[in-house]
């Protein structure tokens, strides 16, 4: 059995995480692995609950919105995440830990730090071997979205650059984890520059539990 | 203007915790006060919605469990708790962070200690003035409890016992911050006692943030 292999895409809304994902999936398909594509929140039944209470919900604490996007996590890496990397699967996943950090760490009243702490607690400590990041200007990402979905798509571009920086800055501190490609590349390029990485690299990136 | 005071009620299913809710909100009320009474998990329209995917929903993670009624618990203190204090009310929670370090903590697979930390992050550090613990045997709860309502209820008496061992735990380690009252004796005597409390102490127990 080959070992699992659990790959997170972060980025701005609009960057095109999905087209990339759908991308590498059909890669490692090809390539005779299982693969298991998922996304944050709402990888499960109760994560979906979840995801309508706070994206349409109404006026919610900081914290509650926090530990709501972190129960979402704890059941999604419990319920489907670890089995299907336990397995051997490849585990691509649309946002992760990440994603939670740069939106309510940097752009809400919360600090990245206990942000980050309180997620890592609720994934009891399990990271993705490769995070690639998606990336996209604000102003673009705006232009790419068009009309507003809902309450966290309708913030200004001021925190979407805040957001932007701080997944920027997520990688930078841990490059070998990270992949950022250019969001507004042509589409085969990005993938090409995905699946080179992991091709390069992928006996060294399974889903890896930090001690 | 009066200063606040927040008082939490705390113990097992049974124990007679909702008379004495009554109780002491209309003693207050009779000597002029303001009074909120409230409960958690439940005490938002947010809270009530996660309690019923706790309570109703399909098997859940123990840490997605912990962190959804911690977001109710963050939810409730910025929504109604807090204001309510800051305009001098008395606040009485049925239940409060002690019911989920006990539940939680002590009856399934999550720590004492980190479901605490989790707690106190949700509520900001805000702890009452006093809690109240009605005790009652696991036994004597089951026998009043009857039929069996949902989930939660419906754990055995080994599990009920660890519960209330550690809610008196708790208040042994700070008796200041504690009354245990023995819920088996007449509720008139048990309001009794814990109203004498309350007045001798009443100056000494505003709701307390901790450093």
């Amino acid at each position: 059995m080959e070992a699992g292999l659990f790959i997170a895409f972060e980025g701005g809304d609009g960057a095109g995480k999905s087209t990339q994902v759908r991308r590498l999936a059909a890669a490692f398909e090809a390539a005779g692995r299982e693969v298991v594509v998922t996304r944050q929140p709402g990888g499960t039944p109760l994560g979906q609950a979840l995801r309508d209470l706070v994206l349409h919900g109404d006026h919610m604490s900081a914290r509650a919105e926090a530990l709501i996007f972190a129960a979402d996590k704890a059941q999604h890496v419990e319920a489907v995440i670890r089995p299907a990397l336990e397995r051997g699967a490849v585990v691509i996943t649309d946002r992760y830990v990440d994603s939670s950090i740069a939106y309510q760490g940097a752009g809400r009243d919360l600090g990245v730090e206990e942000v980050r702490a309180l997620q890592m607690w609720a994934v009891d400590s399990l990271r993705p071997g490769l995070t690639v990041i998606v990336d996209i200007s604000a102003e673009e990402g705006r232009r790419r979205r068009g009309a507003v979905h809902d309450r966290l798509e309708s913030e200004g571009d001021a925190y979407h650059e805040a957001v932007r920086r701080n997944f920027l800055d997520l990688a930078a501190a841990e490059e070998w984890r990270y992949l950022v490609v250019d969001g507004t590349h042509d589409p085969d390029d990005v993938h090409e520059q995905i699946w080179a990485r992991l091709r390069l690299g992928q006996e060294g990136v399974p889903g890896e539990r930090l001690a």
